[in-house]
C-alpha cells in the first residue's frame, strides 16, 4: 500500500487509512526520486515513468494513457511568446483524466479491490469507467440527481453503474471518500494525482536539458496542478530540473475561486457561488485541492487568470481554425488565459510557454454554421 | 519532388507528373530503406521514421500525428488468440487519417503549394482541413451536393472552403487529381500513403525483434493497407523483419468489393453496387487502391472478411464495455472481423494479432439508453 504525505503539514500516512490529511489538505503518494533518470526503456506512454509511480504498467486501456504530443505551434504564438501545446485530448477517452484513472485502477487491481467509483458526470466519469472495465473491475459513477440523460450518454457507453445522487452534490465528494465498499478515485485523491503528474514529466523530458518558461493549464479541483507541482519537485530532487517553469492557473470568470484567492493574497481558497459558464467541466466553486494549487502557483512564481466566456469561445475557435486543434471549452480557457497573461505582461516576449489542452472537443455537440457552396463537377476546375 | 513508383508494373515517375501510374494503378513514394535502423532520436510520434518519409517533421498539428498506443488487451482476447489494439483514435483529429494528411501538408509546404484539397466528407476531410490550417495552407473540401449540413459540422470547425459537388461523386476522385490549381491529397495518393504506412512501422517496432502474427484492419479505398504493405517490405529490406505479419482486410458486408474479389480469386477489384451500412465511412464501392490491397493480402498470406452490421454494433459495444475503447463503427468492423477469422480458423489459438482501431467514436452522435437509479446521499453507503 503506498505511503502518502501532506504537502503542507508534512504528516505521513498509509493510503489505506486516509485519502486526506488530518489537517484537511490533500495527500500525495510518496516517491523516491533521488536516483531517477530519464528512462530509456520501452514502456508505453506515461508508463515510462514507472520509477516515479506507485504501480507497474497495466495491460488494457490503462496502458494507452499519456504519451501525448507536445508540439510547437508557431501559428498560435501570442505576441512574441512561443506557443507549445500539450494535446491531452489524445488519450483513450479524450482527456487528461486517463492518466489518473489508469493509476487508480492499476493500484486497485494490485490490492484486490473489485469496485471503484468516482464523483463526476464528465471526463473523469468516462475515464474511470473505461479504465475500470478495461481491467475487469466494476465501476460506480455518482452524478447529480437532476442531470439530463443525454449528458450521461458518453459515460453509459462504458456501462458502469450510474447512481443519481439526491442531496448536496458538493458534500458527496467527501462522503464518498469515507465509503469502504467502493474505492473512490476522485479528482485530487493521491492515486489520481500520482497519475496526473506524469504530464509534467513528459513536458520536462521533451524540453530537457532546457526548461519551458511557463505552463498554463485550466484548473478545477486543483488535482492536476498539485500533481504537476509534485513532479517538478521530484525532477529537481533527481537533479534533472534546475529552475521551475512558472505555473499559471486559468479559470472561467464565472467560477474562479482559485484566481480570487491568489489575487487577494490569501493562503486558503474559499468556496464561492459559481455562475454558469461554457467551460462547465472546470466550474468547481469549492475546489478540494484549491489550497495546494495556490501553493503551487506561488512556489513556482506563476499566477492565475480568469477568462470570460466570450474569450473562451474565441480561443476555442482560434485553436481549431488556425491551429487545427479542436478542444473542449475548458481547454480553450487555458489558451485564452495565455493571451491575457501576455497582455498583462506576466508572460513576456521570447518566452516558451506550454498550454495544456486537457480534452478534445469532439464530445461537445454544439453545431456550428456550415458555409458551403454548390458547384457542378464540370465547373470544379474553373471554380478552383 | 519525391519520386514515385508503381507496385505492379514497376514504372517510376516524378510525383509532379502523376499521382497514378500510366497502367492505372496507384503509386507510392520511393524510399531508400537498406540502411534504415530503428530510430533513437527524439522526433515525436510518426516523425521518428523521417528516414523513411519524403519530408522532415513539420511544426504544428502535423507534428502531433501518430505515435499512438499499441496495447495488449487480455479482456478482448478471442478464443486463445491474444488481442493487441492499435488505437488510432489517439490522433489530433481522432483518426488514422492524420498520418497521411500530415505528410501531404508538410510536402505541400516544402514545395510552395498554397492550397490543398481532398474528396471526403468524413475523417479525411476533417484531418486534411486541420492539418492544412495548422500549417497556414488553404484547404478545399469537396463533398457530395446532397449531404446534410449536420454531417459537415465536424469539418466546418476547421473552417476550410467546403464545396458541394453536383454530379458523379465517384468520378470526382479522379477528376480532382487532374486539377492543377489545388493539390489533392486523396485517400490513396502517394504522399498520403507514405504517411499511412507509419502505423505499420510503429507496430513492428513495438514487437521487435519479434513480429505479430497478423494485423486486421478496416479497408475502404485500400490506401492504408497499401501503405502497411509498403512498410513491411521496407523493414524486410532493412533487415528488421524476417517474416511478414499476415494482413487481413475487414469490410462491411453491405459494401465489400475487396472481400468479394479476394474470395473469387480475382486479380482486380470490380466496382459493386454498395448498400447502406453503419460503417459508412468505409463503404467504398469502387476502391481506387483495391487491386493493390488485394496484392498485399496475398503477398502476406492474409485474407479478407465481411462483417454484417449486427456484428459490427456488437463488437463496438464489446470494445467499449469490456475494453474501455470507444470507437467508430468502421473500427469495430475490424474487431468483428477478427472474431470471424478466429471462428473460421484463419487465425489460430496462441497467435498474437493487432487490430487497428482507425478512429474514435466520440464524433458519432447516436445516443444510447442511460440506465441510472436515484439514491439519496444519506443512503449511498448502504446502497453500495
Amino acid at each position: 500500500m503506498p505511503s502518502v504525505r501532506c504537502y503542507d503539514c508534512g504528516r505521513s500516512a498509509d493510503l489505506a487509512d486516509r485519502k486526506r490529511c488530518r489537517c484537511g489538505e490533500p495527500l500525495w503518494v510518496e516517491t523516491d526520486p533521488e536516483a531517477f533518470e530519464w528512462p530509456t526503456g520501452r514502456n508505453p506512454g506515461m508508463w515510462r515513468y514507472t520509477d516515479l509511480l506507485p504501480v507497474d504498467p497495466p495491460s488494457g486501456v490503462g496502458a494507452a494513457a499519456g504519451g501525448t504530443p507536445l508540439v510547437r505551434t508557431p501559428r498560435l504564438d501570442v505576441g512574441g511568446v512561443q506557443s507549445f501545446l500539450k494535446d491531452e485530448g489524445q488519450n483513450p477517452t479524450g482527456s487528461f483524466k486517463d492518466r489518473g484513472s489508469a493509476v487508480g485502477v492499476a493500484s486497485a487491481l494490485d490490492r484486490g479491490v473489485e469496485r471503484i467509483g468516482t464523483v463526476s458526470h464528465g471526463n473523469m466519469a468516462m475515464s474511470t469507467a473505461a479504465n475500470a472495465t478495461g481491467a475487469g473491475l466494476e465501476c460506480v459513477v455518482c452524478v447529480p440527481a437532476d442531470i439530463p440523460d443525454e449528458r450521461l450518454s458518453h459515460i453509459a457507453h462504458y456501462d458502469p453503474e450510474i447512481l443519481r445522487i439526491e442531496g448536496d452534490y458538493g458534500r458527496l465528494y467527501e462522503v464518498s471518500l469515507g465509503i469502504e465498499e467502493v474505492e473512490f478515485v476522485n479528482s485530487d485523491t493521491p492515486l489520481r494525482v500520482a497519475g496526473q503528474k506524469t504530464v509534467a514529466l513528459e513536458i520536462c523530458e521533451a524540453f530537457s536539458p532546457e526548461t519551458p518558461d511557463a505552463i498554463v493549464l485550466p484548473v478545477s479541483s486543483g488535482g492536476q496542478l498539485g500533481g504537476i507541482w509534485k513532479a517538478l519537485h521530484e525532477l529537481r530532487t533527481a537533479g534533472l530540473l534546475e529552475e521551475f517553469p512558472r505555473l499559471y492557473a486559468a479559470q472561467a470568470a464565472a467560477c474562479d475561486p482559485i484566481v480570487r484567492a491568489f489575487e487577494a493574497d490569501e493562503k486558503e481558497v474559499r468556496a464561492i457561488e459559481g455562475g454558469e459558464t461554457v467551460a462547465y467541466s472546470i466550474a468547481n466553486a469549492d475546489p478540494p485541492g484549491g489550497n495546494r494549487a495556490l501553493a503551487a502557483l506561488r512556489d513556482t512564481g506563476g499566477g492565475a487568470v480568469s477568462v470570460p466566456d466570450g474569450a473562451t469561445r474565441a480561443a476555442q475557435q482560434r485553436l481549431a481554425r488556425e491551429g487545427g486543434f479542436r478542444v473542449e471549452a475548458s481547454s480553450a480557457v487555458a489558451y485564452a488565459g495565455l493571451e491575457r497573461l501576455v497582455e498583462r505582461d506576466e508572460i513576456g516576449s521570447g518566452e516558451r510557454v506550454v498550454t495544456i489542452l486537457t480534452g478534445h472537443g469532439f464530445k461537445e455537440s454544439h453545431g456550428i454554421d456550415v458555409d458551403a457552396r454548390t458547384v457542378s463537377l464540370d465547373e470544379l476546375a474553373s471554380v478552383l
